[in-house]
């Protein structure tokens, strides 16, 4: 691993179902969409594996009907013997995780995270002794709807799971890791995490927020009587605000920088083309270069648009 | 009809195919996804009506090889005879068309649009003769592509298909006009044609500029690296940038006002959020009232969001 790492090539994973498991005993801390997903793919993957699960109660329960996790407590004190940690609560609770983290496990392990944002969980992880080895990670796995009810254990495949590792990550930590990811499905890459937050801002985090803000003034503006006259164009549009409210504080105040400067920019955008209505070049001109990023983004995507 | 007529009781048209047409000589100028899935829809729910296509030959070819038109020419002296003229060209065309109708259209007729927006094409059908009766139409039926070849005479089927009568609109007009909608399978209503111009611009227009400057600044800012990391959240929030430049000179310059305003709450909103991004208190509000927002919007379409 170079100290700056961006994409990397995508490991192959062995598909041999005698293959020993990559981690043992592998404690996540947060069973929602994604914990919960990781929680069953591994069990599915690792027969031989202990998934241990660390949420509150009634998540638990849940889990455990849906046979996710093999152990399960509210303590993370329960993640003591674990070779491999996954912090899969918002962001705040998992910076606060890794201060408690040397008290609850006693020997070496990998800890990695799940996080929408990855310098600041990166910046936490330093007071973490030399046993525990972090590398932030992001699996893009995503759903429509949150939380353990709807984890499913292919919500990985195909998609990218990115790592953060630095240059004091042992190569040998990043190559169990992208194991790890690729045995669940995932396509595991390397990325810088400060270029991780910057795009993160951009592909993710800019339209969250761009969805939401127009679901709300739209909302506002003309009511429902308005809104019934929609059609399948607002509805998409407007699809991530259904989002739940609960992991973006985190997100944009542990991203505030990007997510504010792609703001900006979408801010200027429309300003610009807001004085320019009655100008037909300035509004062909934006819709030219829409049409023409939509059509690679469509193309890198495999699909229709 | 009163002078301010807003949402109509739907009229239940009457289903039977033994039933004499509205009108007996329908001319369509300008025959794209609307113009020609009205003329599909026309030809198969009144075989004996004449169905008359006024586009480029090479429009004009297609429409003839799907059996959408029964006569076809490049200039509306063709629909010398219509008692029916549907202007379904862009909205500039449209309302250059209103002030040479009188010269191609002989007799009586009521004449209607499609367009997008209603108040400029209104005020430029004053020009017309009393034998010519115009009620601005906008049918809602939509679809992702556009063009003669994407039409489909089930395109309105149970869609709103609003028109702006004004006070001086004869009543029986406006029965005909809906019975006509009705046929193809739209749900009629009136509304005010200033009213209709708001709510335009907040559930189709706003979100249209929003998602082509999205994609424009999402794209300009990470490529096609970053694109590639991206999941459908962002292909949903982008899906409407796909859409051609052709028509929105004319709707963004005849809407300019009511866009705007609706342009100046968005960008007043996401200068609010990025503003407070550390905030998790604002983030939180933000994404609350877009849930509830988009609750009612799933709710009203019946659909899950």
């Amino acid at each position: 691993v170079s100290d700056n790492p961006r994409f990397l090539p995508i490991v192959q994973p062995p598909r041999d179902a005698a293959a020993p498991p990559v981690f043992g005993r592998i404690a996540i801390v947060g069973l929602g969409l994604i914990g919960g997903s990781i929680a069953l793919a591994a069990r599915e993957r690792w027969p031989s594996s202990l998934v241990i699960g660390v949420d509150d109660k009634d998540v638990l329960e849940r889990a455990m009907r849906r046979h996710a996790v093999d152990v399960g407590a509210d303590d993370p004190i329960v993640a003591a013997e674990a070779d491999l940690v996954i912090l899969a609560a918002p962001v705040a609770q998992n910076i606060e995780l890794l201060g408690a983290l040397a008290e609850h496990v006693r020997g070496s392990a990998v800890v990695t995270d799940v996080g929408s944002t990855k310098r600041s969980t990166l910046a936490a992880a330093a007071v973490l002794p030399a046993r525990l080895t972090f590398v932030g990670g992001h699996p893009l796995g995503g759903a429509a709807r949150q939380g353990i009810d709807h984890a499913r254990s292919d919500l990985f495949r195909g998609r990218p799971w990115l790592f953060t590792p630095t240059g004091a990550t042992p190569p040998e930590t990043l190559d169990r890791l992208f194991l790890f990811a690729s045995a669940l499905g995932a396509e595991p890459r390397a990325i810088d995490p400060v270029e991780h937050d910057r795009i993160a801002a951009r592909i993710s985090h800019l339209p969250q927020l761009a969805a939401s803000a127009l679901m709300r003034v739209i909302g506002d503006e003309v009511g429902e009587e308005g809104l019934a006259l929609s059609g399948r164009g607002l509805a998409d549009t407007t699809r991530l605000a259904s989002s739940p409210a609960g992991i973006w504080g985190d997100i944009c105040a542990t991203n505030e920088d990007e997510i504010g400067a792609a703001l900006d920019a979408l801010i200027d955008e429309l300003q610009r083309v807001r004085g320019r209505l009655t100008e037909r070049q300035a509004v062909e001109e934006l819709f030219d270069a829409a049409n023409e990023w939509k059509a690679r983004l469509a193309r890198i995507r495999g699909d229709q648009g």
